[in-house]
Parts: C-alpha cells; structure tokens; sequence
C-alpha cells in the first residue's frame, strides 16, 4: 500500500459541508495470494439530522468491505462520515447511502454495513445492507453490536 | 423514501383502543440494486394482558425485515404496538400476530420476530416466528436478546 | 411472620383502577436481636402514563426497606403496582409517590426507592429517593442497575 | 388459541409426587401459513436427585420446540418440571426424559432441549438433545447460556 | 409537579444555534418530608466541536441533581444539550459549562455531572464536577460508566 | 484448622428432613495476630417451600462471616442447607433463620447473608441482614449479586 | 443408564500418578430414537507441566461428545484429568491425548475438545480437535469460552 | 482555558527518546466556585520496556487529577507516555513516574494513577498510587478496570 | 528498585518442594513523598491439595500490599505460590498463609489478600484477610473478582 | 511433538531490529487420525508504528491455525511479534503480512488472523485475512473478540 497523492492525510483538513461535497479518498492495494482480505471500519461517532424534524440522530455505525485494487483512506472516511453533520435523512436511506459511496469510490469486491441508530420514541432502528453474499473463502466474523436493552 | 401523506407522523397521536383499530402506515421505498436491506426494529416497552387472569404481561420485542416497496413508519408502529396494552393474547399468538400485521401492511420481502415475554411462574417463554428462509443475499446478524439468567 | 386476614394473597385478585384505590396489604412482622433486615423488591414491568401526552412510560423500579412491625405483602405490592397502568404522573412525582404509600403502608424503619425510566427523546431520567440515611448496622448492597447506554 | 379444558390453569395446583404422576396439558394450536413458530420455555429452577447419592441435583433446563396442532399448557409444564423434585435420575437420562415427555405429549413439529447442570465434583456437565434438524425455513436462535466458569 | 407555561414542551421546538441561545426552561417542584430526592439524566448523544481543530467531539454525559424549587423541563434540557452541536469548547470546559447552566436555571440544592469523552489520540478524557459534597441522608448511586477498553 | 470429631465430613451423610432436624458442624479455629478473617460461602443451589402454596422457592443464599473460635464444617453447612428443601418460609424468615443457625452453630465475631430469591409474580425479592456492622480492620468486599433484569 | 461394577465412583479415590495410570471408567448407555444426544463436560480446573521448563501449565477444558453404547463416568473423567498433575506435555499434545482417551475409552459417535490454556509469556494458547464433523441432526452450541483479554 | 503557546499541539510533532526528553506541556485553567473538577485520562496503549530483560512491557494506565492553575494539554501527555517505549523501569517505579511527572508539569490539587500491567509468568501486578486523599466535595468514581481473569 | 542479588530472577529456577522450603526473594525500595503505593498481584493459577481428602483444590488469589522497604520480587512469588501445589491445607488456613509469608519477607506497611475458591460441593468459599484497616490516603480499588453464578 | 534444536526457547533471547531480521522457528508436529487440529495464539500485546507518522499503533491479533507437519514454536512467535515494534506499516498489510510469515515458516493446512487495532481518528480498523475455507471437519470457534463500543 502506498500512500499516493492524498488531499487529506496528514494535514488539516476540514469536513466538507455535505455528503455531496466530500470526497472518499483511496489508495492503490495489491491483493496477494489467497481469498480476500475483509477490513472492518466501527464509527462509532455518527450524526446526522431527523429530515422531517431537524433534531439530531446519531447511530453506531460498522462497515465491512472486501477491498480489490483500492483501500479507502480511513481519514478521508472519517470527514466522509463527519459531513453527515449538517445533512437530513431517514435510517435506512442514510445506512445504505454511506455504504453505496465507499462502494462507488472503492469497487470492493464486497461490502457490507451496519448502522445500529439510537432510539427514537423508545424504539431504535438498525439497518442492515451488503453487496452480496461474502467472496468465498474470507473471514468474516459477526459485527456484534449489543442488541439494545432499554434499562434494568 | 418520501414521507408522503401520514395521518400520525409529526402530530400529537393518540394510541387506538385495540389492535383491530390500530393503523400501520407506510412510505414509498424504492430499492437499490443489490440484495434487500434489513430493517430491524427493537421494542423494548410492550405490553399487553394474560387472556386467562387479565394481569399484564410484559415482552421485548424485535423485529427484522427486508422491505420490498413499504417501509412501515416507525411512529405508526410504536402506536400499533402501544395498541396491545388493554388487548388480551396468549405470548404465541400476540408474537405471531404483530408480525402478521407488519406483513399485511408492508408486503415486505420476508420478515421475522422475536418476542422475549417476562417469567410467569418463573419460566420465560420466547416465540420466534419468520415469514420463510431470509432472503438470499442479505447481512442479518442475530437478535442476541440474552437469555434468561434467575438469580446468581 | 403469619399471613393473617389478606384479601388479595392465594386469590384471583384484580387491579384496582388507580393507585389511590390500590390497597397494599401488610402482615404482622417480629424482628429479632441484632440491626434491622432490609428487603428488596425488583420490579422490571412497571408503566404508567405521561401526564402531558398520555403516552406510556416504562420503568424499572427497586425498593429497599427496613421493616418495623408489618411487611408489606408481595401480591399486594404487585397489584399496586399494576394499578400506576392507567395513572398519569411525572417520573418525579410517580417514583417518590410509589415510596410514600409504601412507607404509609408498613411505617418501616427506612425505605428507598430507586426508578429507573427508560428514555424519552433519548434521555433516561433515574428517580432516587429513601426517608433518610440507612439505618445503623445494616448490609444494603448497591442497587446495580446498569447504566443506560445508548448503542454500540 | 383456546384454553379449552385444563384441570391445572388458574387452579391452585400441587406438584405430582414424581414424573410419572404429572400431566402434561396441552391446548389446541392453529398454525397459520409460513413456517412453524418456534416456542422456548427457560426454567431457571429446575431441581432433581442424584440416583447414586440422593443428593440434590440442580439444572437450567431450556426447552424449544415448534409446535404442530397442541401447545403444551404453561402451568401444567411447570408443574411436571417440579415433579422431579423427588426423582433419581441421571443427568443425561434426567434431560432427554424430559423432552420425550413433551414430545409425547404435544407431538410438535420438532423440539430441542439443553439440560445445563451446576458441577458436580467441579465439573458440570450439559446435556443436548433434539428430535432431528430444526424444521426448514424457522427462526431459532442459540439458547446462549454463558459457560461455566469457575472463579477469576 | 405542574407543567406551567412552557415554551418548549409538547410543540416542535427546533434547537438554539448556540448554548447562550439556548433556554433551560423549569418547572415548579414541591418537595415533600423527608431528604431530597435525586434526580438522573443520561444523555448519550452529545456533541460538540474541539475548539482548535472544529472536529466533532462526542460524548455521554449523566447528570445527577437534588432539586430544590424547580425541575428541570426535560425537552428543554435535551434542546439545551443539542445547542452545543456547533459548539466549540475543551472537554472540561463544556463538561463544567453545562453543569452551571443547570445550576444557573434550577438552584438546585446540589449537581454533580459526569461527562465521557470519545478518545482523542486514543486517550478518552473524562471530567467530573459536583456543586459541593451530596446532600446528607441521599441515595445517590454511582454513575457507573464503564471504563474505556481499547481493544481485546 | 483440625478437623476433629465430625460426624458427616468425609462419609456418606444423607442430609436432614428438615432445619431442625440438621446439625451445623465445627471446628475448632485459631485466629492469629491482626484483624479477623472474613470467610465466605456462595450457595447457588437453595431451594425451599412457599409457606403458603406449597410450591417450591429458589434462591442465591451468600454468606459472610468472621469466625472466632469455630469454622462452620463446609460439607454440614451444605446438608444443613439442603435441609430446607422439604421446609416451608416466607423469605424474610428463611433467609434470617440460616443466618441466626450459623451464628448460634459458631459464634463467631460477626454474620451477614444476602438471600437472592428468584422471581414471583415477577418481583424478585431479596433479603440481607447482619449481626451488627462489620468488625474494624477486616476486608469485606460486596457480596455482587447482579441485580434482577427480567427481559432485554 | 446403569452404574454397574465401577470401581472409582462413591469412593474415595486416589488420583492415577500419571494419565498412563489412570483409568477411565464407563457405563452402559442406551440411546432412545432420534438424533444422539450431546454431552459437555467443562473442566475448569486443570493443571498439567511444561515439559521443557516443569513449570505448571493450567488450562480450560471443554469435551463435547455424542455418546454411543457407553458414557464416561464423571469421577473417574474427574480423576484422569488430575493425573496430569505432574504429566509434562505440550499444550497441543496434551488436549488431543485428552480427547483420544475418552475416544477410546467411550467409542462414541462423535467427540470435540476445546483447550483453553492460561498465557505465558503474555500469548496464551487454544488448542480445538474434534473427530470429524458432528453427527447430523443433534444440538451442539458454541463451547462459548470468552476469548483472552489481556487488561483494561 | 487558552491553548498559549504550546510546541506541540496542533503540529507533527514526534515522540520524544526517553521520559526525561520528553515535555508536558501545560495550558492555563481557572478554576470556577465550587469545589474542583476531577479529570481522568485513559491511556490503553502504553509500553515500556523490563529493565532485567529488555523485553517490552504493556500497561493500561488510568490518571485522574483535580488541576489548580495549569491543565495537562493532552497531546503533549501521550507524546510523554509514547517516551516509555525504549525506557527500561520496573512496574512500581515507572507508574509512579508517571504520575510524579505530571505533578510536577501541573502542579495539581491532587493526582491519582492506576497502572494495570500485562501479565508477566501468568501474574498480572498493578500499582496505584495518590498524592494523598482526594479534596473535599469533589466526585470521583472508580477507575473500574476489570480485574485480570485468566481463562474460562 | 535495584535488582540486587537474586537467586532466582532471570534463570531457571525450579519451584520449592512445600511452602516451608519456598523462599520470597524482595528486593530495596525507597518510598517517595506521599502516601505508599499499593501493589496488587493476581494470581490466577494456584492450586493446592485438600488435607482430608488429598484432591486438588484451586483458588484465584489477589494480593494487595503498600511496600514499605522491600518489594517482594515477582517471580519468587510465583514460585512460592507454586510451592503449594504439593501441600495440603484448608482454604482459610492457606489463604491467610500465604498473606503471613508475604508479610514476613516484606515487613509492608500493609497487606490484603483474597483467596477465592472453586466450588467442593457446589458451594464455593472465599476468604479475606488483611493485617489491618489500609493505610491513610493510599488508592485501593476494590479486587472485583466476580461472584460465583452458578449456571444460567 | 519434540522440541529439536531451537535457538530461542530456553534461553534469553533478543527479540530481532525488524521482521525481516526475525527467525520464526518450528518444531516437527506428527497429525494423527482424524481432521487437523486448530492452534489459536493471542497476542493482546502488539505494537507497531504508522508509516506516515510514525507514531506508534497498537493491535489484538488472533491467528488461528491448523498445523501440518510444523508447529510455530511460541517463543519464537513472541519475539517475532515484538520484532514489529519499531517497523512502520499500514493495518491492512501489517495484518496480512504476520500472516504469511507463519504459512511461510509453517506451511500449514491453513491458517486465519484477524487484526483488532486500537482506533485512530475515533475509528478502529479491524483486518481479516485466511488461506482458504478452513479445512473440512474440524472445530473453529469464532475469535469472539469484543467490537469497540465508543463509551457509554
Ligand atoms: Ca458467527
Ligand atoms: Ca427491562
Ligand atoms: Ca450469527
Ligand atoms: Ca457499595
Ligand atoms: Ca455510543
Ligand atoms: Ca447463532
Ligand atoms: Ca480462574
Ligand atoms: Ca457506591
Ligand atoms: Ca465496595
Ligand atoms: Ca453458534
Ligand atoms: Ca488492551
Ligand atoms: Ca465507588
Ligand atoms: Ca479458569
Ligand atoms: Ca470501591
Ligand atoms: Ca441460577
Ligand atoms: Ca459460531
């Protein structure tokens, strides 16, 4: 893996204004030998708006991808994931959103996305997407998120 | 997914007096291309009455689908289920038949539901039901509801 | 301890419509040599009402006291507790008021009650309260209830 | 689901003198389309002889089992699984009875019992037992009971 | 405890673009005999930005409070929270800050706040303050946010 | 520590019929320089009778104490426990009346239990009581019984 | 099942000086219809040597099996796993002689070990062998065993 | 709180060779009424190397101060931490180390550490030590890191 | 710390045969100003043998000191903990032995020591002793050793 | 297994400047009947340092394996492991690359890693990596290690 001519790594950069505005970064990767390599990124600090309110959601969200000739730069992903901030959309559009962006900008050979979001009126709503069945042959163990408990 | 036209969402909405008068409402949904998008929804706050003595009875309730051109909105569903405070059913039959009524309204593509019912006379019960095998394809973790523990 | 004259012990008892008509039954107590016992009732399927919007509240409820002269009967603590089902009160009020009619009940040497609500507009509100500082000598383990924790 | 004639519902009910003596009830079941419900009953207090020494033998017994036309009646469960109170059996026999009386008595689809016993000697020993492959197309999580674990 | 005329209770109330904008309404509160009551807010979805880079920072913060002559309004509170979205402050200056504001809107007779910083660099920062040392003869149980982990 | 002249430890002893019947066990103990030991026993396995319906009772019974001239022979504390299972108690008393037996047994410095009972009518009820306040100087870490959670 | 003519079981029992010595005794076991049922043993409580330094190693052992015509018998398991008290053998070849010699002893339709050795030199080792796949058609959970942690 | 003129934040900035190359730096700190805030710091990532061996060491370290005048600026305190990596220093003198650092960089009210060491021949060492008892009417919870479980 | 003149660190050292020949190595340590810290070793891995009926006994033993002029050097220690391995004692004679040696060779200004023993019987004991109350103004978390569970 | 002629186990050994100075050796292993065996080491130890920054990155790696004719011997793991400490490499390649050096020295029937790193940017990454499907026939439990949870 070579870093390349990044905008983002190493320096200041700030988050773009919305999801249109930011760029995924990626870097060349050599697949060697062998099934797939599966990379597992866990956000755990995402916000976005209600779209019909305005008030705040937050969720915890984990991605799963099976990368091919290009990783996605984690810091690019962050302020990808950071520029949710400001925007408005429902749960399960919201999930898959971000899913189908790394997808666009990486062409993995797999991925998948789990966004585990907080509760609203008592219920929370999680949203489970992927590409497809897993590459055959990878590793690929369970997201394993707790399931939500409410209290006691 | 566009809001449309709903009687409940973002207005002050009382609970129906039944389940028979409750109304689950839903949205458009177009899906992508790739497998189906699971929605999981946690309720951790049901309640509903034991047919034989009219005591509460109590359950934490998640359910999963995989929407085909419905979401169901999800302030409708926490109405619906509210719906079953004064109802009285047996755990079997009030498990199965809040998925049933998911299904009726949404036609998802599949759909499963796990209702965790609170001891009676020290012993749980959990009633598991599915609509068929889930769709090819999809990432659908386990509920992971933990299991009954006693004392110790 | 002798289970006297209950009218609510070993019988079909229904629940009063409201906690002011809830009857909580004692029975006649002894304690022997030594510092007071303390008793601890863990009730996981308690609900009540929003006083502003009449929707329902849930919470986990924990009572410790020190019985004097009378204990209060378990059947009888249940059926009052079911008859909050239909009482709208704020979380403040309805855990303190919860404590007071137990206290009036059984006149304990001590009692403390600990709600623990689950969230509204994501925010949980815990409910403490006792008669004052435990009693001298006494073993009182903490309540441990965990924490409310959002996701992830 | 009807209740229908039952000796052991809402009736002040002994346990049986030994497992030969109880009865199991049971209740007409109607399953509607799609795939068998599955129904798990946990029973956290489960006790029984040991045949060699007479001592007490404890168990967390957990039962699924997809019923077909009957349901095996909650109370009258409990009250067979108290009947073993008085009864010798070893822990591999003591388990698999159980299920092959449940078996017996509702003729379900299919039914699975785990039979985790404390240790004996440091060892606790768990017994798994099913009546073949879970019926096609079910929802039927792991009954994940945590591991012994000894100290530390 | 009477709702009052409240600006922000029951109606769509959007979030003030800042804390100094943002109002923490209150309302009456009558303690009875006996020692205080406290009362417990967890809010798991904040968030602010770090005032030298204006990268998001998140937090959990729990609120633990003896009130006096007024309540907090808890939609209020959660309004009050939201307004530190674009917010730019040190962790222990936010943390103190909210603490105050409280204080500032209900005179409570004490408050301790608890607030837990994502890592930053891979070090979480968590910053404690109380008004002074609890109010004697209180139940006030800790506030039991588990240690950061790291990994494994 | 020497074993002495015990009836039951290392023999085959079929436990009593019932509390009274049972004989607490002892051996002489030396206590050395410095404060007293702190022993205790966990008992994940006790089971007795509701006084009232005959049904079996089931409880985590953990025990402190501080010998001074006498150690409870372990293997007589587990018949003497095991003698309770034909025994009916309401709770407050059956968890006192194993405390007072073993403070009667061993005088010892100082006593404490903790009972655990499993749920009735889904109000699990504990009991703790001691002889006075710990002796100074020892060390008494808490009992850490995990509180009741019914579902979720 | 039957005892029949054992010679270890309700006696008092030496521990063999070496796993060479020790001998592992079984009962007759008739299995009824249906798939076999599955048996664990957890033994938490193992010690064996390091064969190049003759420092005590300590580990986990979990024995899933399925038996066929005989069971092993728990004290004399219980006595052959403490015969590797002073028995030096590399962690792989330790855990697999374990499971061979109940393979042998038993000859059952299936057997899995699991040995969960305590770290040294911080890397602690698992050691997984089974017979072949398991038999189809029974239950067989996760031996579940929490995976190293290391600290915090 | 203002940054001021530190060398370090906000720049790439390497790790220092050794602890006593190594600069904490500080920023300003007002201390508002009230008794002072508590700040914890969780370093999960720590590394030092044994002064016999020369083999790498691995920590997870809890500090909690009060400040007075000056605030640890946190990048400059992992810069510090990362020194540790090529120093040699026993378990007890480099946790103190730490801590007496920082003292001396900020000039506290008070100040905490926990070092909770890897295991080293199986045995965990962890080491705690304060400036003295913490100030008055201040809040400050337990480190809670879990205690060292070995295996099962 | 100076190492000094160990016999045992850094080389091979075989275990002693029995406690009495066991020797705890220490090593100078010079108190800084301030309260002492205090060390904790976790000992996950002790096992002795039952003075009546010659079985293998195992503990979890946690050890607390606040050295005053002398360390005790870890891997004499683990060698001396080792040295039991062969000994027969009672669970409160050995537990409060071990502290006793520790004492002897180190002269600390305090020690606490918690045995926690696998379960005989099904009840497991733990014992606590320390040689008096903690010094003043030292941290001392709690051990946190979970309590037994049983099964389920 | 017969421990050969190895250069490291037993004696003080340096661990090497770089991975590619590091020595992976091995011990003949002889299979017997049957499907391999899986071998899992845990390293919650690992440290490595950023190839952009050079700060230093902290991982939990799980290599699973099943050997064929060659075990890793595990010193030489360790100090192979720890040979990363002063190399600079992305997560994915890192991962991958520990991976390959133990297929190279090993030529295993298969092996998986998986790489849980500490997070940056508030985003962990996780990598998985494996040679193929695991051999037919053998137990491979999942690696079970905790997702990262953020606080709360
Ligand atoms: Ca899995
Ligand atoms: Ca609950
Ligand atoms: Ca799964
Ligand atoms: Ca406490
Ligand atoms: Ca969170
Ligand atoms: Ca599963
Ligand atoms: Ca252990
Ligand atoms: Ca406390
Ligand atoms: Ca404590
Ligand atoms: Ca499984
Ligand atoms: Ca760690
Ligand atoms: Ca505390
Ligand atoms: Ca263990
Ligand atoms: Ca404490
Ligand atoms: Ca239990
Ligand atoms: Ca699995």
């Amino acid at each position: 893996m070579q870093p390349g001519n990044l905008s983002q790594l190493g320096r200041a950069a700030a988050p773009a204004a919305s999801p249109d505005d930011a760029v995924l970064e990626t870097v060349p990767y050599t697949r060697g030998d062998g099934p797939p390599a599966i990379v597992r990124f866990t956000c755990a600090e995402f916000t976005s708006l209600c779209p019909v309110t305005g008030q705040p959601d937050f969720a915890h969200i984990v991605i799963d991808y099976a990368p091919d000739a290009r990783l996605v730069e984690s810091k690019s992903l962050k302020l990808f994931l950071t520029s949710f901030r400001n925007h408005g959309a429902f749960h399960e559009d919201c999930t898959v959103m971000i899913a189908r962006r790394v997808v666009e900008a990486t062409k993995p050979l797999w991925l998948r996305i789990g966004g585990y979001w907080y509760p609203r009126g008592g219920i929370p709503i999680d949203v489970f997407w992927q590409t497809g069945p897993a590459p055959d042959g990878v590793y690929l163990p369970e997201q394993g998120v707790p399931p939500y408990r409410g209290r006691g």
